[in-house]
């Protein structure tokens, strides 16, 4: 049996992420592949129940303990009932957000040791690590600006924070794709969407 | 600033808990104490919003990682919202389940290393720990009677489950009260309500 590729999309607010993971699961079903297409924090039922405790309400609603054991919560019903499934089937994942958001966001400016972020996805979903993880990356004014048209209301609970916090985000994300550029490939995000889907596409080439 | 004590009440279904935990209260009001009574998962609005996650929905809902992630982020805000301001205001806080609970359920029949579960209570709560537990034991078979009487509706996700799970969980709170005796200490829950509280109360005694 076919075993699937799992590939992770992620990157700070407004650097395309949904739009690319959209374009890429469709460039694969066109080469053949069967793609189920997801994102966190959501994705299963469960998932989707614990977005919406994440995603609402008030800033300060969590301390980053909570937020961090939320999202492993989450991550873990995913895995379990839609990630796993799917690659076990032979499915190819593409998901937007995963365990490295938890290192960028918890880890970055919530400074969540990355030893204890690990352990805490080893408890709900066996340290599952993605096949191919792309970074999509924009200079910072331009993914702002982006962010903000996107959402003129504000944002959910992390959209809306300040852009010293985004910074923070960032740079956390740039220091794991140095530590493991095995898995993880910064793209280059600027230009248009389908500039963007090709090098993506040529970033999962083996 | 006086500081004041952290008490939980531990101990499989159907042996006491709620009422105890009452029941203890009130004593410790009537010795001039300023007494906060809670219980898990809950105890503040944040970890009600989890509770209704963990209580509610089919057995198989969550899978036994995600479930202790869950335990572990309610424990955290109940933590950083109730347990921690209280204590550092100077009240006693009774507590009907806590820490020992991961320990036994997740711990027990779910076989979550006792490290890792270790591990989420240090992400969430900073590793607090109660000043004194009090284990409620019944004999199994009075246990399961009175639960029996309490959820003629079949009771929440864990209540409803078989005699072989409440024995495994019965087991694993044994194995904690011997590991941890300055800390556990094992209160016969048979008798009368006022016994048993009598019990509890020379149970605290320094």
């Amino acid at each position: 049996m076919a075993q699937g590729r799992f590939i992770t999309l992620e990157g700070g607010e407004g650097v395309g992420k949904s739009t690319q993971a959209r374009a890429l699961a469709a460039a694969l079903r066109a080469r053949g592949h069967d793609v189920v297409e997801t994102r966190e924090p959501g994705g299963s039922p469960g998932a989707e129940a614990i977005r919406a405790l994440l995603l609402e309400g008030e800033r300060e609603r969590w301390t980053a303990g909570a937020e961090a054991l939320l999202f492993a919560a989450a991550r873990a019903d995913h895995v379990a009932r839609t990630i796993r499934p799917a690659l076990e089937g032979g499915a190819w994942v593409v998901c937007d957000r995963f365990l490295d958001s938890s290192f960028a966001y918890q880890g970055g400016p919530d400074a969540i040791p990355h030893e204890a972020l690990m352990a805490l996805h080893d408890v709900g979903s066996g340290g599952l690590l993605p096949d191919c993880t792309l970074l999509l990356a924009l200079p910072e004014e331009e993914a702002l600006a982006r962010a903000g048209a996107r959402d003129r209301d504000g944002g959910d609970r992390f959209g809306a924070r300040d852009p010293a916090y985004h910074a923070a985000v960032a740079g956390a994300f740039h220091a794991i794709a140095q530590a493991d550029p095995a898995r993880v490939r910064l793209v280059d995000a600027s230009g248009t969407v389908e500039a963007v889907t090709a090098r993506l596409l040529s970033a999962i080439e083996p």
